[in-house]
Protein backbone atom coordinates (compact mmCIF):
# COMPACT_ATOMS: atom_id res chain seq x y z
CA UNK A 1 0.00 0.00 0.00
CA UNK A 2 1.51 3.32 -1.51
CA UNK A 3 -0.72 5.58 1.56
CA UNK A 4 -0.48 4.04 4.49
CA UNK A 5 -1.90 6.04 7.29
CA UNK A 6 -2.60 5.61 10.85
CA UNK A 7 -6.04 4.36 10.06
CA UNK A 8 -5.19 2.23 7.56
CA UNK A 9 -1.62 0.46 8.80
CA UNK A 10 -2.94 -2.82 10.51
CA UNK A 11 -4.78 -3.46 7.62
CA UNK A 12 -1.40 -3.53 5.36
CA UNK A 13 0.33 -5.09 7.91
CA UNK A 14 -2.41 -8.04 7.25
CA UNK A 15 -2.13 -7.49 3.50
CA UNK A 16 1.21 -8.10 3.29
CA UNK A 17 1.34 -11.61 4.68
CA UNK A 18 1.22 -14.07 1.70
CA UNK A 19 -2.02 -16.18 1.44
CA UNK A 20 0.06 -19.07 2.17
CA UNK A 21 0.91 -18.23 5.59
CA UNK A 22 -0.05 -20.93 7.93
CA UNK A 23 -3.58 -19.80 9.64
CA UNK A 24 -2.61 -20.04 13.08
CA UNK A 25 0.50 -18.13 12.27
CA UNK A 26 -1.65 -15.11 10.99
CA UNK A 27 -3.90 -14.89 13.56
CA UNK A 28 -1.91 -14.75 16.03
CA UNK A 29 0.40 -11.90 14.35
CA UNK A 30 -2.53 -10.12 13.23
CA UNK A 31 -3.65 -10.34 17.16
CA UNK A 32 -0.16 -9.40 18.07
CA UNK A 33 -0.07 -6.32 15.62
CA UNK A 34 -3.69 -5.27 16.42
CA UNK A 35 -2.84 -4.90 19.78
CA UNK A 36 0.54 -3.04 19.42
CA UNK A 37 -0.62 -0.43 17.04
CA UNK A 38 -3.57 0.01 19.00
CA UNK A 39 -1.51 0.42 22.11
CA UNK A 40 0.82 3.57 19.83
CA UNK A 41 -3.16 5.04 18.55
CA UNK A 42 -4.41 5.35 22.12
CA UNK A 43 -1.13 6.62 23.95
CA UNK A 44 -0.11 8.85 21.13
CA UNK A 45 3.69 7.16 21.84
CA UNK A 46 6.15 10.09 21.33
CA UNK A 47 9.52 8.85 20.01
CA UNK A 48 11.08 9.37 22.96
CA UNK A 49 9.06 6.87 24.40
CA UNK A 50 9.47 4.65 21.98
CA UNK A 51 13.19 5.28 22.05
CA UNK A 52 12.89 4.68 25.70
CA UNK A 53 11.03 1.07 25.27
CA UNK A 54 13.62 -0.27 22.19
CA UNK A 55 16.60 0.84 24.60
CA UNK A 56 14.99 -1.31 27.51
CA UNK A 57 14.80 -3.81 24.75
CA UNK A 58 18.31 -3.42 23.56
CA UNK A 59 19.54 -3.70 27.47
CA UNK A 60 17.62 -6.54 27.93
CA UNK A 61 19.11 -8.33 25.46
CA UNK A 62 22.49 -7.08 26.55
CA UNK A 63 22.01 -8.99 29.84
CA UNK A 64 20.56 -12.24 28.99
CA UNK A 65 22.52 -15.55 28.96
CA UNK A 66 21.33 -18.70 29.44
CA UNK A 67 21.20 -18.40 32.73
CA UNK A 68 19.45 -15.45 33.18
CA UNK A 69 16.82 -14.61 30.25
CA UNK A 70 15.33 -10.89 31.41
CA UNK A 71 12.73 -11.49 28.55
CA UNK A 72 11.20 -14.29 30.54
CA UNK A 73 11.17 -12.34 33.48
CA UNK A 74 9.87 -8.91 31.69
CA UNK A 75 7.06 -11.53 30.53
CA UNK A 76 7.02 -13.09 34.01
CA UNK A 77 6.42 -9.51 35.60
CA UNK A 78 4.05 -8.08 32.98
CA UNK A 79 2.04 -11.49 34.39
CA UNK A 80 2.30 -12.81 30.32
CA UNK A 81 3.73 -15.83 31.70
CA UNK A 82 1.06 -16.56 34.75
CA UNK A 83 -1.64 -15.19 31.93
CA UNK A 84 -0.55 -18.96 29.25
CA UNK A 85 -0.84 -20.04 32.26
CA UNK A 86 -4.03 -19.62 33.11
CA UNK A 87 -5.74 -20.08 29.53
CA UNK A 88 -4.22 -23.26 29.63
CA UNK A 89 -5.09 -24.45 32.72
CA UNK A 90 -8.52 -26.08 32.94
CA UNK A 91 -10.96 -25.61 36.13
CA UNK A 92 -10.89 -29.28 37.02
CA UNK A 93 -7.40 -29.92 37.96
CA UNK A 94 -4.68 -27.98 39.97
CA UNK A 95 -4.11 -24.77 38.67
CA UNK A 96 -0.49 -24.11 37.26
CA UNK A 97 1.86 -21.37 38.19
CA UNK A 98 5.08 -20.42 36.89
CA UNK A 99 8.06 -22.35 35.68
CA UNK A 100 10.46 -20.07 37.05
CA UNK A 101 14.32 -19.77 35.86
CA UNK A 102 15.60 -22.38 38.55
CA UNK A 103 14.19 -25.74 37.31
CA UNK A 104 17.06 -28.07 36.04
CA UNK A 105 17.11 -31.78 34.60
CA UNK A 106 18.95 -34.63 36.26
CA UNK A 107 17.30 -34.03 39.53
CA UNK A 108 18.38 -37.26 41.80
CA UNK A 109 15.52 -39.84 42.19
CA UNK A 110 13.84 -40.03 45.91
CA UNK A 111 11.72 -42.56 46.56
CA UNK A 112 8.20 -42.05 48.36
CA UNK A 113 8.38 -41.20 51.83
CA UNK A 114 12.58 -39.42 51.17
CA UNK A 115 14.30 -36.89 53.17
CA UNK A 116 15.34 -33.61 51.31
CA UNK A 117 16.26 -32.09 54.17
CA UNK A 118 19.57 -33.51 55.46
CA UNK A 119 21.95 -31.73 57.04
CA UNK A 120 19.92 -28.42 56.56
CA UNK A 121 19.06 -25.86 58.70
CA UNK A 122 15.25 -25.13 59.45
CA UNK A 123 12.37 -27.17 61.14
CA UNK A 124 11.25 -30.15 59.37
CA UNK A 125 8.03 -29.78 56.89
CA UNK A 126 6.41 -33.30 56.18
CA UNK A 127 4.75 -32.89 53.13
CA UNK A 128 2.96 -35.19 51.03
CA UNK A 129 -0.91 -36.01 49.54
CA UNK A 130 -2.11 -37.74 46.03
CA UNK A 131 -1.22 -37.38 42.38
CA UNK A 132 -5.33 -37.90 41.03
CA UNK A 133 -7.15 -37.45 37.78
CA UNK A 134 -9.69 -35.47 37.29
CA UNK A 135 -12.47 -38.53 38.13
CA UNK A 136 -10.29 -39.21 41.41
CA UNK A 137 -8.88 -41.83 40.19
CA UNK A 138 -5.11 -41.90 41.48
CA UNK A 139 -2.13 -41.86 39.27
CA UNK A 140 0.60 -44.89 39.54
CA UNK A 141 3.61 -43.78 38.12
CA UNK A 142 3.24 -39.96 38.41
CA UNK A 143 6.80 -38.49 38.48
CA UNK A 144 6.79 -35.22 40.17
CA UNK A 145 10.03 -32.92 39.87
CA UNK A 146 10.34 -31.29 43.34
CA UNK A 147 12.86 -27.76 43.71
CA UNK A 148 13.08 -24.78 46.32
CA UNK A 149 15.10 -22.73 48.00
CA UNK A 150 16.75 -23.53 51.19
CA UNK A 151 16.10 -21.31 54.22
CA UNK A 152 18.54 -18.46 52.99
CA UNK A 153 15.92 -18.14 50.02
CA UNK A 154 18.81 -19.40 47.26
CA UNK A 155 18.16 -22.13 45.13
CA UNK A 156 21.50 -24.46 45.35
CA UNK A 157 22.39 -23.58 41.84
CA UNK A 158 22.82 -19.86 43.05
CA UNK A 159 24.78 -20.55 46.09
CA UNK A 160 28.10 -22.26 46.49
CA UNK A 161 27.34 -23.07 50.13
CA UNK A 162 24.77 -25.65 49.20
CA UNK A 163 25.71 -29.01 47.68
CA UNK A 164 24.61 -29.64 44.17
CA UNK A 165 21.12 -30.63 43.37
CA UNK A 166 20.02 -29.47 47.14
CA UNK A 167 16.66 -29.61 47.39
CA UNK A 168 16.08 -30.87 44.40
CA UNK A 169 14.15 -34.55 43.70
CA UNK A 170 12.37 -36.70 41.02
CA UNK A 171 9.47 -38.99 42.92
CA UNK A 172 7.12 -41.73 41.33
CA UNK A 173 4.07 -42.52 42.97
CA UNK A 174 2.97 -46.24 43.72
CA UNK A 175 -0.16 -47.86 43.29
CA UNK A 176 -2.29 -45.49 45.65
CA UNK A 177 -1.01 -42.49 43.88
CA UNK A 178 0.88 -41.09 47.25
CA UNK A 179 3.67 -38.70 47.35
CA UNK A 180 5.39 -37.87 50.74
CA UNK A 181 8.76 -35.93 51.47
CA UNK A 182 10.93 -34.21 54.34
CA UNK A 183 12.26 -30.84 53.55
CA UNK A 184 12.43 -27.43 54.95
CA UNK A 185 10.15 -24.24 54.76
CA UNK A 186 11.49 -22.57 51.79
CA UNK A 187 12.16 -18.85 51.61
CA UNK A 188 10.93 -15.61 49.94
CA UNK A 189 13.17 -14.02 47.66
CA UNK A 190 13.73 -11.14 44.85
CA UNK A 191 13.80 -11.50 41.26
CA UNK A 192 16.76 -10.02 39.95
CA UNK A 193 16.36 -6.02 40.09
CA UNK A 194 19.58 -5.16 38.79
CA UNK A 195 18.71 -4.23 34.84
CA UNK A 196 15.75 -3.30 32.69
CA UNK A 197 13.00 -5.24 34.65
CA UNK A 198 14.24 -3.87 37.84
CA UNK A 199 14.36 -0.44 36.39
CA UNK A 200 10.77 -0.90 35.19
CA UNK A 201 10.02 -2.23 38.81
CA UNK A 202 11.10 0.37 40.91
CA UNK A 203 9.67 3.08 38.48
CA UNK A 204 6.70 2.03 39.28
CA UNK A 205 7.58 1.58 42.91
CA UNK A 206 6.51 -2.31 42.66
CA UNK A 207 8.14 -5.38 44.90
CA UNK A 208 10.26 -7.64 43.47
CA UNK A 209 9.45 -10.18 46.13
CA UNK A 210 8.02 -13.77 45.27
CA UNK A 211 6.39 -15.32 48.45
CA UNK A 212 8.30 -18.57 49.46
CA UNK A 213 7.24 -21.47 47.69
CA UNK A 214 7.80 -25.17 46.55
CA UNK A 215 7.99 -25.87 42.31
CA UNK A 216 6.25 -28.93 41.09
CA UNK A 217 6.61 -30.63 37.39
CA UNK A 218 4.16 -33.46 37.36
CA UNK A 219 4.00 -35.65 34.88
CA UNK A 220 2.12 -38.94 34.08
CA UNK A 221 0.83 -40.72 30.88
CA UNK A 222 -2.10 -39.95 29.81
CA UNK A 223 -2.74 -36.73 31.05
CA UNK A 224 -1.31 -32.80 30.88
CA UNK A 225 1.51 -32.04 32.17
CA UNK A 226 1.59 -29.97 35.35
CA UNK A 227 3.87 -27.37 36.24
CA UNK A 228 2.56 -25.10 39.62
CA UNK A 229 4.39 -23.65 43.07
CA UNK A 230 2.61 -24.37 46.32
CA UNK A 231 2.86 -21.59 48.47
CA UNK A 232 2.38 -21.42 52.33
CA UNK A 233 -0.53 -19.54 53.50
CA UNK A 234 1.61 -17.42 56.07
CA UNK A 235 3.67 -15.63 53.58
CA UNK A 236 4.22 -11.77 53.71
CA UNK A 237 4.28 -11.78 49.91
CA UNK A 238 1.04 -13.86 49.02
CA UNK A 239 -0.45 -10.74 48.09
CA UNK A 240 1.75 -9.23 45.96
CA UNK A 241 3.57 -11.62 44.04
CA UNK A 242 6.30 -9.84 41.45
CA UNK A 243 5.35 -12.67 39.38
CA UNK A 244 1.61 -12.88 39.56
CA UNK A 245 2.12 -16.62 40.65
CA UNK A 246 -0.29 -17.10 43.59
CA UNK A 247 -4.05 -18.45 43.04
CA UNK A 248 -6.26 -19.00 46.22
CA UNK A 249 -6.32 -23.02 45.17
CA UNK A 250 -2.06 -23.23 45.81
CA UNK A 251 -2.29 -21.25 48.82
CA UNK A 252 -1.87 -24.13 51.73
CA UNK A 253 -1.17 -24.37 55.44
CA UNK A 254 1.40 -25.34 57.39
CA UNK A 255 0.12 -27.21 59.96
CA UNK A 256 2.84 -26.83 63.11
CA UNK A 257 2.46 -30.68 64.98
CA UNK A 258 4.49 -32.44 67.78
CA UNK A 259 2.73 -35.84 66.90
CA UNK A 260 5.62 -38.02 66.47
CA UNK A 261 3.20 -40.96 66.61
CA UNK A 262 0.83 -39.34 63.64
CA UNK A 263 3.51 -39.50 61.31
CA UNK A 264 3.37 -42.09 58.05
CA UNK A 265 5.77 -44.85 58.19
CA UNK A 266 7.02 -45.00 55.46
CA UNK A 267 8.44 -41.22 56.24
CA UNK A 268 12.49 -42.04 56.32
CA UNK A 269 13.35 -39.92 58.83
CA UNK A 270 10.53 -40.58 60.89
CA UNK A 271 12.77 -42.23 63.48
CA UNK A 272 15.27 -39.14 63.90
CA UNK A 273 12.45 -35.99 63.48
CA UNK A 274 12.71 -33.76 66.10
CA UNK A 275 8.94 -31.63 67.30
CA UNK A 276 8.31 -29.44 67.06
CA UNK A 277 7.89 -29.73 62.84
CA UNK A 278 5.07 -28.55 60.37
CA UNK A 279 2.96 -31.23 57.79
CA UNK A 280 0.96 -30.04 54.82
CA UNK A 281 -1.00 -32.14 53.07
CA UNK A 282 -1.51 -31.23 49.22
CA UNK A 283 -3.49 -33.26 46.27
CA UNK A 284 -3.08 -32.78 42.87
CA UNK A 285 -5.20 -33.45 40.26
CA UNK A 286 -4.01 -33.63 36.44
CA UNK A 287 -6.15 -33.33 33.68
CA UNK A 288 -6.46 -36.29 30.82
CA UNK A 289 -4.99 -35.76 27.63
CA UNK B 1 -3.77 -10.46 45.03
CA UNK B 2 -3.87 -13.20 46.31
CA UNK B 3 -6.00 -15.36 43.78
CA UNK B 4 -5.17 -13.48 39.91
CA UNK B 5 -7.23 -14.96 37.32
CA UNK B 6 -7.25 -14.31 33.65
CA UNK B 7 -9.79 -11.97 34.29
CA UNK B 8 -8.86 -10.18 37.22
CA UNK B 9 -4.83 -9.82 36.18
CA UNK B 10 -5.03 -6.74 34.31
CA UNK B 11 -6.40 -5.04 37.46
CA UNK B 12 -3.45 -6.67 39.82
CA UNK B 13 -1.03 -5.09 37.59
CA UNK B 14 -2.30 -1.77 37.63
CA UNK B 15 -2.86 -2.02 41.41
CA UNK B 16 0.64 -3.13 42.05
CA UNK B 17 2.05 0.25 40.38
CA UNK B 18 2.65 2.66 43.79
CA UNK B 19 0.42 5.81 43.78
CA UNK B 20 3.39 8.37 43.05
CA UNK B 21 4.24 6.10 39.80
CA UNK B 22 4.58 9.27 37.38
CA UNK B 23 1.50 9.32 35.63
CA UNK B 24 2.40 9.57 31.83
CA UNK B 25 4.54 6.49 32.82
CA UNK B 26 1.55 4.54 34.04
CA UNK B 27 -0.70 5.48 31.85
CA UNK B 28 1.32 4.06 28.86
CA UNK B 29 1.93 1.08 31.33
CA UNK B 30 -1.18 0.34 31.56
CA UNK B 31 -2.17 0.47 27.77
CA UNK B 32 0.73 -1.73 27.09
CA UNK B 33 -0.28 -4.48 29.72
CA UNK B 34 -4.12 -4.44 29.08
CA UNK B 35 -2.85 -5.12 24.99
CA UNK B 36 -0.31 -7.44 25.86
CA UNK B 37 -3.26 -9.28 28.41
CA UNK B 38 -5.92 -9.29 25.48
CA UNK B 39 -3.36 -10.59 23.12
CA UNK B 40 -2.81 -13.59 24.85
CA UNK B 41 -6.36 -14.14 26.22
CA UNK B 42 -7.38 -13.65 22.55
CA UNK B 43 -5.35 -16.04 21.20
CA UNK B 44 -5.44 -18.32 23.76
CA UNK B 45 -1.73 -18.24 23.46
CA UNK B 46 -0.03 -22.05 24.04
CA UNK B 47 3.38 -22.68 25.93
CA UNK B 48 4.86 -23.43 22.77
CA UNK B 49 3.76 -20.01 21.21
CA UNK B 50 5.21 -18.49 23.98
CA UNK B 51 8.29 -19.99 24.54
CA UNK B 52 9.31 -19.04 20.47
CA UNK B 53 8.11 -15.56 20.96
CA UNK B 54 10.37 -15.50 24.15
CA UNK B 55 13.03 -16.99 22.18
CA UNK B 56 13.18 -14.48 18.86
CA UNK B 57 13.52 -11.91 21.33
CA UNK B 58 16.51 -13.53 22.88
CA UNK B 59 17.97 -13.88 19.22
CA UNK B 60 17.08 -10.66 18.46
CA UNK B 61 19.52 -9.38 21.68
CA UNK B 62 21.97 -11.80 20.80
CA UNK B 63 22.06 -10.50 17.25
CA UNK B 64 21.77 -6.99 18.25
CA UNK B 65 25.40 -4.77 18.47
CA UNK B 66 25.09 -1.13 18.39
CA UNK B 67 25.51 -1.39 14.14
CA UNK B 68 22.77 -3.35 13.71
CA UNK B 69 19.35 -3.22 16.19
CA UNK B 70 17.13 -6.11 15.53
CA UNK B 71 14.86 -4.31 17.89
CA UNK B 72 14.23 -1.09 16.01
CA UNK B 73 13.98 -3.60 12.99
CA UNK B 74 11.23 -6.07 14.85
CA UNK B 75 9.70 -2.66 15.56
CA UNK B 76 10.03 -1.16 11.87
CA UNK B 77 8.48 -4.02 9.74
CA UNK B 78 5.49 -4.25 11.92
CA UNK B 79 4.67 -0.84 11.28
CA UNK B 80 5.40 0.75 15.13
CA UNK B 81 8.18 3.12 13.69
CA UNK B 82 6.53 4.11 10.94
CA UNK B 83 2.91 4.36 13.33
CA UNK B 84 4.51 6.24 16.11
CA UNK B 85 5.91 9.03 12.99
CA UNK B 86 2.38 8.91 12.01
CA UNK B 87 0.35 10.00 15.25
CA UNK B 88 3.26 12.70 16.13
CA UNK B 89 2.95 14.07 12.61
CA UNK B 90 0.94 16.78 11.88
CA UNK B 91 -1.86 17.39 8.94
CA UNK B 92 -0.11 20.57 7.26
CA UNK B 93 3.53 19.35 7.49
CA UNK B 94 5.47 17.77 5.42
CA UNK B 95 4.62 14.09 6.76
CA UNK B 96 7.92 12.46 8.73
CA UNK B 97 8.89 8.79 7.47
CA UNK B 98 11.19 6.23 8.99
CA UNK B 99 14.59 7.31 10.56
CA UNK B 100 16.39 3.98 9.58
CA UNK B 101 19.54 2.67 10.46
CA UNK B 102 21.84 4.47 8.32
CA UNK B 103 22.04 7.75 9.81
CA UNK B 104 25.36 8.82 11.02
CA UNK B 105 26.75 12.06 12.86
CA UNK B 106 29.30 14.16 11.10
CA UNK B 107 28.43 14.59 7.94
CA UNK B 108 30.13 17.33 5.73
CA UNK B 109 28.68 20.78 5.17
CA UNK B 110 27.88 21.37 1.26
CA UNK B 111 26.57 24.82 0.45
CA UNK B 112 23.40 25.19 -1.59
CA UNK B 113 23.55 24.09 -5.17
CA UNK B 114 26.76 21.41 -3.86
CA UNK B 115 27.86 18.11 -5.58
CA UNK B 116 27.34 14.77 -3.81
CA UNK B 117 27.92 12.79 -7.07
CA UNK B 118 31.17 13.26 -7.56
CA UNK B 119 32.76 10.37 -8.86
CA UNK B 120 30.16 8.31 -8.19
CA UNK B 121 28.30 6.29 -11.20
CA UNK B 122 24.53 6.76 -12.44
CA UNK B 123 22.89 9.48 -13.97
CA UNK B 124 22.85 13.21 -12.37
CA UNK B 125 19.57 14.24 -10.22
CA UNK B 126 19.18 17.63 -10.03
CA UNK B 127 17.63 17.85 -6.53
CA UNK B 128 16.13 21.29 -4.69
CA UNK B 129 13.04 23.26 -3.68
CA UNK B 130 11.78 25.36 -0.85
CA UNK B 131 12.07 24.72 3.37
CA UNK B 132 8.75 26.47 4.63
CA UNK B 133 6.42 27.37 7.75
CA UNK B 134 3.11 25.72 7.64
CA UNK B 135 2.46 29.25 6.93
CA UNK B 136 4.01 29.11 3.65
CA UNK B 137 7.34 31.17 4.84
CA UNK B 138 10.67 30.25 3.69
CA UNK B 139 12.72 29.22 6.30
CA UNK B 140 16.65 30.81 6.55
CA UNK B 141 19.03 28.37 8.14
CA UNK B 142 16.87 25.57 8.37
CA UNK B 143 19.41 22.66 8.37
CA UNK B 144 19.11 19.82 6.25
CA UNK B 145 20.98 16.02 6.70
CA UNK B 146 20.94 13.95 3.82
CA UNK B 147 21.88 10.40 2.63
CA UNK B 148 21.09 7.84 0.16
CA UNK B 149 22.62 4.62 -0.85
CA UNK B 150 24.75 4.49 -4.05
CA UNK B 151 23.80 2.98 -7.31
CA UNK B 152 24.43 -0.22 -5.86
CA UNK B 153 21.85 0.34 -2.98
CA UNK B 154 24.41 0.24 -0.50
CA UNK B 155 25.50 2.87 1.87
CA UNK B 156 29.01 4.20 2.47
CA UNK B 157 29.17 2.23 5.85
CA UNK B 158 28.24 -1.14 4.31
CA UNK B 159 30.77 -0.78 1.73
CA UNK B 160 33.91 -0.81 1.52
CA UNK B 161 34.51 0.18 -1.93
CA UNK B 162 32.66 3.61 -1.08
CA UNK B 163 35.04 6.74 0.16
CA UNK B 164 33.86 7.74 3.59
CA UNK B 165 30.11 9.82 3.67
CA UNK B 166 29.67 9.13 0.27
CA UNK B 167 26.24 10.61 -0.05
CA UNK B 168 26.25 12.03 2.80
CA UNK B 169 25.50 16.07 3.33
CA UNK B 170 24.66 18.88 5.50
CA UNK B 171 23.39 21.45 4.17
CA UNK B 172 21.84 24.99 5.68
CA UNK B 173 19.23 26.69 3.22
CA UNK B 174 20.10 30.72 2.81
CA UNK B 175 17.32 33.68 3.38
CA UNK B 176 14.64 32.24 0.38
CA UNK B 177 14.92 29.03 2.17
CA UNK B 178 16.19 27.31 -0.85
CA UNK B 179 17.70 24.24 -1.20
CA UNK B 180 19.73 22.64 -4.31
CA UNK B 181 22.13 20.15 -4.49
CA UNK B 182 23.48 17.03 -7.10
CA UNK B 183 23.28 13.46 -6.82
CA UNK B 184 22.33 9.82 -8.28
CA UNK B 185 19.26 7.92 -7.80
CA UNK B 186 19.34 5.83 -4.53
CA UNK B 187 18.52 2.38 -5.28
CA UNK B 188 16.40 -0.46 -3.40
CA UNK B 189 17.44 -2.86 -0.70
CA UNK B 190 16.85 -4.75 1.32
CA UNK B 191 16.19 -4.66 5.66
CA UNK B 192 18.96 -7.93 6.87
CA UNK B 193 16.52 -10.73 6.61
CA UNK B 194 19.60 -13.08 8.34
CA UNK B 195 17.94 -12.86 11.69
CA UNK B 196 14.46 -13.46 13.72
CA UNK B 197 12.98 -10.39 11.98
CA UNK B 198 13.88 -12.46 9.00
CA UNK B 199 12.34 -15.29 10.61
CA UNK B 200 9.04 -13.82 10.36
CA UNK B 201 9.65 -11.96 7.38
CA UNK B 202 10.11 -15.37 5.31
CA UNK B 203 7.02 -17.59 7.41
CA UNK B 204 4.61 -14.83 6.57
CA UNK B 205 6.27 -14.52 2.75
CA UNK B 206 6.68 -10.84 3.17
CA UNK B 207 9.14 -8.99 1.23
CA UNK B 208 12.30 -7.52 2.63
CA UNK B 209 12.96 -4.91 0.24
CA UNK B 210 12.90 -1.12 0.65
CA UNK B 211 11.58 1.14 -2.42
CA UNK B 212 14.96 3.45 -2.99
CA UNK B 213 14.36 6.99 -1.24
CA UNK B 214 16.67 9.84 -0.06
CA UNK B 215 17.00 10.75 3.68
CA UNK B 216 16.24 14.20 5.01
CA UNK B 217 16.53 15.82 8.81
CA UNK B 218 15.30 18.91 8.44
CA UNK B 219 15.65 21.16 11.65
CA UNK B 220 14.81 24.62 12.12
CA UNK B 221 14.71 27.18 15.30
CA UNK B 222 11.45 27.60 16.54
CA UNK B 223 9.83 24.44 14.05
CA UNK B 224 9.68 21.02 15.13
CA UNK B 225 12.47 18.52 13.63
CA UNK B 226 11.48 16.40 10.88
CA UNK B 227 12.31 13.04 9.60
CA UNK B 228 11.64 11.18 6.49
CA UNK B 229 11.97 9.81 3.08
CA UNK B 230 11.51 11.09 -0.67
CA UNK B 231 10.09 8.31 -3.27
CA UNK B 232 10.55 8.32 -6.80
CA UNK B 233 7.40 7.16 -8.50
CA UNK B 234 8.58 5.03 -10.75
CA UNK B 235 10.29 2.26 -7.73
CA UNK B 236 8.57 -1.06 -7.99
CA UNK B 237 8.71 -1.29 -4.23
CA UNK B 238 6.80 1.65 -3.30
CA UNK B 239 3.54 -0.86 -2.96
CA UNK B 240 5.20 -3.43 -0.60
CA UNK B 241 7.87 -1.21 1.25
CA UNK B 242 8.93 -3.87 4.05
CA UNK B 243 8.76 -1.08 6.90
CA UNK B 244 5.81 0.84 5.99
CA UNK B 245 7.44 4.03 5.23
CA UNK B 246 6.17 5.31 1.86
CA UNK B 247 3.49 8.50 1.68
CA UNK B 248 1.32 9.34 -0.97
CA UNK B 249 3.09 12.95 -0.44
CA UNK B 250 6.56 11.51 0.19
CA UNK B 251 6.11 10.34 -4.17
CA UNK B 252 7.60 12.81 -5.71
CA UNK B 253 8.67 12.03 -9.59
CA UNK B 254 11.84 12.45 -11.43
CA UNK B 255 11.86 14.33 -14.68
CA UNK B 256 14.22 13.35 -17.24
CA UNK B 257 15.65 16.07 -19.38
CA UNK B 258 18.67 17.71 -21.42
CA UNK B 259 17.77 21.11 -20.97
CA UNK B 260 20.93 22.36 -19.29
CA UNK B 261 20.26 26.17 -19.53
CA UNK B 262 17.47 25.66 -17.35
CA UNK B 263 19.12 24.69 -14.52
CA UNK B 264 19.54 27.18 -11.72
CA UNK B 265 22.99 29.18 -11.82
CA UNK B 266 24.15 27.85 -8.34
CA UNK B 267 24.18 24.71 -9.07
CA UNK B 268 28.09 23.59 -8.78
CA UNK B 269 27.70 20.90 -11.88
CA UNK B 270 25.80 23.12 -13.92
CA UNK B 271 29.12 23.77 -16.17
CA UNK B 272 30.32 19.78 -16.67
CA UNK B 273 26.38 18.11 -16.51
CA UNK B 274 25.81 15.40 -18.87
CA UNK B 275 22.34 15.36 -20.62
CA UNK B 276 20.23 13.57 -20.16
CA UNK B 277 19.83 14.36 -16.43
CA UNK B 278 16.51 14.15 -14.01
CA UNK B 279 15.45 17.50 -11.95
CA UNK B 280 13.19 16.11 -8.54
CA UNK B 281 11.43 19.86 -6.97
CA UNK B 282 10.20 19.03 -3.48
CA UNK B 283 9.29 21.62 -1.06
CA UNK B 284 9.42 20.64 3.07
CA UNK B 285 7.39 21.85 5.11
CA UNK B 286 7.68 22.49 8.88
CA UNK B 287 5.60 22.48 11.92
CA UNK B 288 6.21 25.72 14.51
CA UNK B 289 6.63 24.24 17.83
Amino acid sequence: MRNVSADTLTQSFLDYMSDDTDERLRFVLTKLATHLHDFVRETDLTHDEWRKGLALLYEAGQISTPERNEFVLFSDVFGLSSLVDMVNSSEEATPSSVLGPFHVRGAPDVPVGGDLKKDNEGAAVVFGGVVKSTDGTPIEGAVLEIWQTAENGLYSGQDEAQPDYNFYACMATKADGRYLFSTVRPAPYTVPDDGPVGEMLHATGRDPWRPSHLHFIITANGHRTLVTEIFPSDDPYLDRDAVFGVREKLIIEYQESSDISALPDDLVIKPTIEAPFFTVGFDFTLSPK
